[in-house]
């Protein structure tokens, strides 16, 4: 995938990198804005923010929407900062790299999650501010992204998920924790990029079922790589879930099914936006990536 | 001053008790929406939605700005429950009742605190719905409230506290590190009010002024309370900056100088306000109740 989308990312990589050298973090005490940037600049896929950008253009924007497109992706490096702790998921490693507590304390890795909550939402109103929205776009735009990193979204998942562990749960359950835990914050990045080109109710719509979809099935990918791929590929622990005893994909539909189930779910968003004339091949390869990924 | 401000008292529990109730927070998983309503419906003098409440009416605000009030305690009651993880100020006393993490464990905890960020800016976003403000008004209420609980505000605050123990601090130090961890969000609390009130810059700046002095007045009580009040009336364990060596006002000016410093605060807050014919009988009560408080 990285080279049809080398010009995105190197903007987003760009953005982040204002982001980390803003008065704001820069001014922080201690080691809380070294902590930040460690977190944001960490190497990764930008998946959430490649879909801003790429939703906004299918909706028909034509400006330049790499800031507010970094937001999610602030959202996304606080969850894993909070994730990796140890009274959570305890992971030693991330992406390759020792996780933040590992480098700067639990206090620090605590403190410097939280900030980045209203980071993001400053994110959010930088970005608006370059795509010259009205307040009540902008506004939107920031109420779809705290409902995704929100206790509805994504924090309720965590502890779901947490919770899971060591017990058997149904596919329906496993669906519904993933759909919160990843699905929403992928899902409400698809949502800001239409929001923010102005798109139509109906293609809101589809737009969230496209979301959904591939939030879903990068999710089960995310079961299968735990199983098939290995830690340095990764860059993170695997086989943790079978450790940990979590219901995961696999366990319930085995490899095989699973990567079926994510192919399906992939087929029906890109058909949501294939009816409202939506589909571009861009949003179409982001979501083959989700599923062929290998890491 | 309990009696003084009844009715608003009453307005806020029923806004905080509608606030737990909610669909939001009822509907989440595990114990994480009971864990918020503990932190938020633990005992408390309510201080910064009064303040929301006083300033908007100083300002000439004629709604019922009890809903838009509750978002900074939204705040700071994540803000308490993080403060008193064992990573952090390891508390087991809080309000006079066990702590969060203590009841309900440092990951839900964690969570719960997190989740009340987004909660908090519903909040805002609900208030503003109330008193029907525009857009532009209810997103400049967004970033004050945000920025004083952000990482120039309370966040980095809480690091420079915990990173200053043991440390010897002059009182500059000590002051700009109060500013931040209470004074931003009792500040942001005054403006918010004057904000939603439609107040104009000059009030505004009045406010502003008034704000960080109340909120230094505030903190530097607390410190003169950590070592004169017993832990009972308190509510919390007494003694412990000192145990911690932290340079404290009472440690660097001595007790009396402390409560000076405090009420010379509060005579500059006062007197800017006055300046701009802003100055209420209810803003002077709840300034001097800063300093008078025994708990």
């Amino acid at each position: 995938m990285s080279d049809a989308f080398e010009a995105d990312r190197v903007k987003i990589e760009a953005q982040l990198d204002a982001i980390c050298a803003s008065d704001v973090v820069a001014s922080l005490p201690g080691r809380l804005g070294e902590a930040i940037r460690y977190a944001l600049k960490s190497p990764g896929k930008r998946i959430r923010p490649l879909l801003v950008q790429l939703s906004y253009r299918a909706a028909g924007g034509a400006g330049d929407s790499s800031l507010l497109a970094c937001s999610p992706e602030v959202i996304h490096a606080y969850s894993l900062v909070h994730d990796d702790l140890p009274c959570m998921d305890n992971d030693d490693v991330r992406r390759g790299r020792p996780t933040v507590h590992k480098v700067f304390g639990n206090r620090v890795a605590i403190l410097a999650g939280v900030a980045m909550i209203p980071l993001a939402v400053r994110t959010v109103r930088g970005g608006a501010l370059k795509l010259d929205l009205t307040s009540g776009t902008t506004s939107s735009i920031l109420e779809v992204l705290l409902e995704g990193a929100g206790a509805a979204g994504m924090i309720g998942g965590q502890l779901r998920d947490l919770s899971g562990e060591r017990l058997a749960l149904s596919l329906d359950e496993r669906e519904s924790i993933h759909a919160a835990k990843t699905g929403a914050l992928i899902s409400a990045s698809v949502w800001m990029g239409a929001l923010a080109a102005g798109a139509a109710d109906a293609e809101l719509k589809a737009f969230g079922s496209y979301g959904r979809a591939i939030g879903l099935a990068f999710q089960i990918m995310d079961d299968v790589l735990d199983i098939t791929a290995t830690s340095s590929t990764l860059g993170k622990t695997t086989g943790r879930d079978a450790a940990l005893g979590k219901s995961t994909y696999p366990a319930l539909l085995g490899v095989d099914g699973a990567r079926e189930r994510a192919l399906s779910l992939i087929d029906d968003g890109l058909e949501s936006l294939a009816q409202h004339g939506l589909l571009t091949q861009e949003l179409t390869q982001v979501a083959n990536f989700m599923v062929t990924r290998t890491s």
